[in-house]
């Protein structure tokens, strides 16, 4: 019983209960000492303590779909009455009749056709309110819970423990700025101008002469690769202190915020764990190689889920 | 000598000193108390209280010349050495032999021009460290005094006063971004990713091995007028409770921010005080006609820097 009680007492303290004790986490806590250490040869004030994460396969499930996409894919269903000609008309026709090999066929091409059509022709208001109720209701086809349950719950953990030390926590995502904007707050506590991703263009007009900004169907702006350094120095205006990514598209980030001067964090989290969540190494996405063999060249912090984390999802029972 | 004290106290106890006591300034106290007391009909949760600044002419002085307009002169004379072909060709020999006449005949394409000259080419890093160095040295040719002087007191005021108020405050300039993020947490306690402006295109790139990011001589977004709104949800992802403008290029950000629901504060500042700054009724620059004609139509409200405003700048002997 005491025991148990001192256990429980010793997790409160730690500010990563979800965490394994290993390199990964002692590599996280022993950065955010030493750049908070005000007597500290590494110290960094408080206004440069800037960190920045990818989100899918680094804050949340990616598998077996992205989230966005499983939005889409159900909004094309939803609106499918509206447009008739989808009926015999690809990629929609393959949504429609859950025909995945058809789907697969039609690429990355179909799967930009398939967003712009969901995406777009609303007002930017419309497109929140429709995102907040798909989140209410939809379900992740293995797990069976809300995609709000899909957030890693160590992640969540250490988002915290950056911000209770000074950090501004960003998203630099792939995914929709406006998409991930429905639920970063609740999801991580990340204000929506504190989420950066992938854009489409917008027009502001008056509808009878009430202010409205409206979504195109036209990409405004890529948020992967090489676009996620542009995109933080766009929308954050100074070089990350710390950047956590999952995948080759977050390589430039991570060697962007690595390569600055004085001490950094560059952490990939690598996906091993195929009974409570996925191992990519037998799936097509989140494909991490040239990112991980740089993490390996330079000593970036590489997170194994299945090692390094005591529980994944917040859902889990704790051992 | 006693009323002497109280006068101190009472100014001590105020928030807005440098504001004469009339209605722009009960206007915006108002709307403060209104907001942000918990037991009101008006209450606004600390997350939504988000307020929006124009820069030139807003928060700072914009006459006879944009400050960024400049430093692009002064920096075509310190580039002159490594341009020879800039002596013969406009707009740039017009700088060079300050012939205002030639300048003003090569209209907004040339001033496009010299800004694409003097901002593209280096890296970020570069930029900004040529801003800086240009700040600690450059003077305002009217008031002889740095740039960093030429900030509205009043304005200062304001801004501490929201973020006192739970407020998240924010530039949303026809600015160059990058330019205004040099001085703006100096002059306005306004962080980078606050900052909101005009920007170019630029690329992520390995230069020996080291990453940076270089400035392209191509425009990426015109921060002004229909652009506010667009950029305001692009970089902040939610409508302004309050928004700070002075000219026809605020009008659209001021519109988008009034017709959202609730209590809201729209207010320009009119440039009247040809004494202590400018009067624009007789200069060319910062037009203020259909903003204005909204401004009176829909009650917003309207600052008179002669009537509303007890010092303009800090420099100013207080009365």
């Amino acid at each position: 019983m005491a025991s148990k009680m001192r256990a429980a007492r010793a997790e409160q303290d730690d500010p990563l209960p979800s965490w394994n004790n290993g390199s990964a986490k002692r590599s996280i806590l022993e950065f955010v000492e030493a750049v908070t250490d005000e007597s500290g040869a590494d110290h960094v004030p408080a206004a440069a303590r800037i960190a920045v994460f990818d989100n899918d396969g680094t804050l949340w499930c990616e598998q077996p779909l992205y989230i966005q996409l499983a939005f889409a894919l159900d909004q094309v269903k939803a609106l499918a009455r509206e447009h008739p000609d989808w009926r015999a008309k690809q990629p929609f026709k393959a949504v429609l009749e859950d025909d995945r090999q058809a789907l697969g066929a039609a690429g990355v091409k179909g799967i930009l056709e398939l967003v712009a059509a969901t995406h777009s022709g609303m007002t930017t208001d419309e497109f929140e309110r429709t995102g907040k109720d798909w989140f209410a209701t939809a379900q992740h086809p293995r797990f069976n819970r809300p995609y709000m349950d899909l957030a890693y719950q160590p992640m969540r953990e250490l988002l915290e423990h950056l911000r209770a030390n000074g950090f501004k926590t960003f998203i630099v995502s792939g995914g929709g700025i406006e998409f991930m904007r429905v639920v970063a707050e609740r999801l991580y506590g990340i204000a929506p101008d504190q989420v950066i991703g992938s854009s489409g263009k917008t027009r502001y007009e008056l509808r009878n002469g009430a202010p409205a900004i409206v979504r195109l169907p036209e990409l405004d702006f890529f948020d992967d690769k090489e676009g996620k350094p542009v995109a933080i120095q766009k929308f954050i205006g100074q070089r990350p202190l710390a950047a956590f990514g999952n995948s080759d598209g977050d390589q430039q980030m991570l060697q962007w915020t690595a390569a600055g001067p004085g001490r950094r964090l560059a952490l990939l989290v690598d996906h091993t764990d195929a009974a409570r969540e996925f191992d990519y190494r037998v799936s097509p996405m989140g494909r991490l190689d040239l990112a991980l063999a740089e993490a390996h060249e330079r000593g970036w912090t590489v997170v194994s889920m299945k090692d390094d984390w005591k529980r994944i999802f917040a859902f889990e029972t704790r051992n």
